[in-house]
């Protein structure tokens, strides 16, 4: 019983803080445990551990065969950058769909690159819509990849990827996804979603530690992109030939990472894979936001369009309430929130994801609920 | 007595390898320990941490003050083409001074990214001079930044940093020091050697694990690098100005190796900081060399331009040497060796970095030559 995410959750929970972020998150034990090896960047057995990474990242989307996977050292918007860099030809353009500040984020690294590119924006609880992406492609031949934040971490919406990237992949444009926050716990198969390039981190909801990225892309598109990237870095192209070559990565790895993340992807699949992975999230959701709703917090999206990854709440409109105030409290209690990332409404988040179960989730929420009455704020 | 360095590898070989290559390294088990914590990105506990491990840096090179200590995500390649991006104007031109892959990869980066360069190569076993840099500044105006590898991993040829920063700042062009393999055990002082950028990593002579590097420079000369950067995840000034503002990094920190470097550095202060790192460095690489002319095995690299970082020997002249087969022989012995990088003779490398000591570095010499009696190769 001491193995359950749960309980390991439970016991990691008497001395230190449970991480309800969007990540770095709350990893199980055995996880952390294997980052106690020194592995050699060099050494067969660690090229073995790399190699099985790729394969089991391949494998959530069923991409086996017609997809690679080319790993990255440094943060998810590393890969992002990375990923546009190297798909995007230096005369391509980019429509970058935004409802949120990871597709604004998404734009900046358009911008930073010289690409050029073209913004559509919907309110922050607005999906965009496949018919819209319809039009504006309709509209802008030029146009040669689209940009979409799978789940918008800012609120914790979810896009339509499978309808955008029909209409995407009809118009003969590349589709680059950035599915950080989503990769793993919700469903995205290759064999039926056509993209160029989808991206996600190390840290997120496979649950292990942050420090690298990685890109899947179909193999054929992967190898096309010679002469696109004007970074040595984060060439995905050249990280993927030298890897395929030599086994090992072209810069020193983060050997301890991807040791965290072989053992996190051992036990994702040992708890039943994608499946019980959004089973467990999807719980976890539910579970918080009916928790919070009895002590009178409503959450910002509608239930439709609310991803099972973040949670973001209304804050009390007490004058007296102060994110900063309450953090530290709920934090007394064991638990790390998240702030609101909304300019026009005062929010804050709570994360659905690690490693925790719904008994850690209503726990938040009664550290919540006391946080509030020691600060004497009433939430209604 | 457990907790010192030669203790902890001895602890450490008996189940696992000690890694005696450039980096990732064999670090200590209270190293490793401090990955045990998950720490949220946001937490004003962990900003603490970042901050701490800054100012040590900054206090190695005795910059505090007048520097600032930029961390980056990602492996230290990643932090050398942040700083040329950052450091060198668009229309900036690079004089890269060579005798290596990592000259020739800081080549490589300058033509990626689309800067003006030009190369000085030596011999392997040649360093640069500073005569030659000033006859080179003085023939070509246009030259704005020199690249310098202060310790080239490629043999563990030391080049005359001093001398050449001098000639450097003398002629008004900024000197970028790729110091990923001394930093820490070679001493570098701000305050007396002027440079632009000093970029280096926290993996190698710090004792950390790999996933971040940092770059050191004058507060005034980073923020005036404002509009030179084609990228948002490597803009240096970027990455301040947020850390400076939000005590945050800009995108998700590899939390884990941070708390790990931050651990590192605790006991790099405690053994004694730059002084007895290099003390033990140095009488691991004397005993190291020592050892390996008993066996006949000579050193690639003349005593004078050798640092006491990694060790180029001649392989056996014995036509039946395999460097695989060695490094599998002398792993099974507990020690993983490092392959040449030298196309024209036939060499390996050993490390002399990392929680080791003399005491590992004799048992390496005796694994090595056990190793070439099971092949059945003679030395000389």
């Amino acid at each position: 019983m001491l193995t359950t995410p749960q309980s390991q959750a439970q016991r990691a929970g008497a001395t230190k803080p449970i991480l309800l972020t969007p990540g770095p998150l709350t990893t199980s034990e055995r996880t952390r445990a294997a980052m106690l090896t020194d592995w050699g960047s060099w050494d067969g057995s660690f090229n073995e551990l790399t190699a099985s990474v790729c394969q089991k990242l391949l494998a959530i989307v069923n991409g086996a065969g017609s997809h690679a996977c080319v790993p990255l050292q440094g943060s998810g918007t590393f890969a992002v950058e990375a990923a546009v860099g190297t798909f995007v030809q230096r005369d391509g353009k980019v429509l970058v769909l935004v409802n949120g500040a990871y597709g604004t984020r998404f734009a900046t690294i358009c911008k930073a690159l010289g690409r050029d590119y073209t913004v559509y924006e919907t309110a922050d609880d607005v999906p965009t819509t496949a018919e819209v992406v319809e039009d504006l492609l309709a509209a802008d031949s030029a146009i040669t990849h689209v940009g979409l934040i799978h789940c918008e971490t800012s609120t914790g919406i979810l896009n339509p990827l499978e309808a955008i990237a029909e209409v995407v992949a009809r118009h003969g444009r590349g589709l680059i996804i950035d599915a950080m926050s989503s990769f793993g716990a919700l469903p995205i198969d290759a064999r039926t979603v056509p993209f160029a390039a989808l991206i996600a981190a190390s840290g997120k909801c496979l649950e292990g530690v942050p420090g690298m990225g990685f890109v899947i892309a179909p193999r054929d598109r992967l190898l096309a992109t010679e002469g696109n990237c004007a970074s040595l870095a984060l060439d995905l192209r050249d990280q993927h030939l030298y890897m395929q070559r030599t086994g090992q990565w072209r810069f020193t790895p983060p050997t301890h990472v991807v040791a965290a993340l072989h053992e996190a992807l051992l036990q994702y699949e040992e708890e039943g894979g994608l499946p019980a992975r959004h089973a467990r999230y999807a719980a976890n959701c539910e579970t918080l936001i009916a928790g919070m709703a009895r002590l009178g917090l409503r959450s910002f999206l509608a239930s439709e369009v609310q991803a099972p990854i973040i949670v973001t709440f209304h804050a009390p409109r007490d004058e007296r309430y102060r994110f900063g105030a309450f953090y530290e409290a709920v934090l007394r209690k064991g638990f790390i929130l998240y702030p609101g990332k909304l300019t026009q409404v005062e929010t804050f988040r709570v994360g659905c994801i690690g490693c925790v179960g719904a008994a850690e989730m209503e726990r938040a929420v009664a550290a919540v609920a006391e946080a509030f009455r020691e600060l004497g704020i009433e939430i209604v």
